[in-house]
């Protein structure tokens, strides 16, 4: 993932939130898209299945609003920032919510633990997004 | 996609938002994900691609987020609505603009006259599921 | 969903695997991928869930890989048929794992009876897309 | 990213096809999503465009079956080699033909360049992990 900074930076027309603002949200996304698909299959497959449902269903929603807003944040061309901002604020909300989840498994699930520290990377990642000067004009 | 409104109400612990309008804003979100996605092909395709550039990129945008708006709204256990509430609001975004940038080029592109039309749908079911009452408690 | 066979029929170029089949296809791989998402939230709040994992676990790659089909098929310009058979191949063993897992379960989970109904359908549109003539060339 | 070995490896049950390869397919594919949907979004904003719509098109079934790849190979538990097979098979040729044709447009648009290196890796990644020996008892 470290070409994502080079690939968004070669689409014409430039990133108007910024090139390594946004190719680090991206590579958040994706990390979390990873981290809390496998996330939710582990769950099934513990002993304590009858504790990790929540965490398991809040990790599928996790992994497919992140997979959105990575797809969406791809396309700097021809994008719209009034759309971008709300899936910004839906992939905080939803990264917040699978990281707290996932902090009460963590002593016990060594994939909660790490899925939780990829989920924080992801809402630092996309609240730092949210702070781009470009959204100001929006409000 | 009949049997959406069974799916979701065989779901245990029921669908806050309403079984109908909830199955409505699936359906027509996954319509829109085969329109445009369709749609953004045969833009491609067209001897004036130069003049579909934009509805092609918006029509993926639009495919990636009824794609992730139909599979949340699909899991109406342990959802979470501050999650959806946004996102439904990006959805809606973004189909009134594939619907606007459709219909510039609907009378020469049959296949841009059908999209708008399944855009608009979208919009009009997913902006009706907004309106629901249990979204007010969130303001 | 109506709408599928006059958008793809739309598209320029034509689809070399028949407009009413791919439209069948794609329709089926939607359903499914609404279906299988709704049934895997189901089966985590299930008083029995220790016996749905499976279940909820093969719904989940159900989904993803009908949604990729769906998508592929969706896109009749510059497709790759040497693509597509395969994918076609992975959807039609997941969907018909689907149907059989959720066939356990059908007579005490109406989600299950309904999913399972679904996936056959998937299975059966996508076994007679492997069986149109322009797959024959490629063997 | 360089937490995926770390998550499958924490999945309970093991990694049938191996820890290593498999969490490098993984990220080989989540790299894949990445740059060929932010390449598809240049190809249709340069001067050239006409000559890009195949790489936009093939970019994006890539960037789908990569998407789908990742995922199923992100849940250990409960997976299926018979529908993981045929899925890396259609992962290994859009990649392979994504590459290709990037290369034709290498010299000229950076993001090709870059494109064509990601689905090269993707390419390898995949062939590696067909060539898993818990693979050889399916033939």
């Amino acid at each position: 993932m470290t070409d994502t900074n080079e690939m968004i930076g070669a689409v014409p027309g430039g990133v108007p939130l910024g090139v390594d603002v946004v190719a680090a949200a991206i590579d958040a996304c994706l990390s979390c898209v990873q981290s809390c698909t496998t996330c939710a299959n582990a769950d099934l497959a513990e002993d304590d299945v009858v504790e990790m449902r929540t965490c398991s269903a809040q990790c599928l929603n996790c992994a497919d609003v992140c997979d959105a807003t990575a797809r969406l944040l791809s396309r700097p061309a021809y994008s719209d920032l009034a759309v971008i901002h709300p899936l910004l604020q839906a992939c905080v909300r939803i990264c917040t919510s699978s990281a707290e989840e996932c902090a009460r498994h963590a002593p016990h699930h060594v994939h909660c633990a790490i899925c939780e520290m990829v989920c924080r990377g992801c809402v630092e990642a996309c609240a730092a997004l949210l702070g781009a000067e470009a959204f100001a004009a929006l409000q």
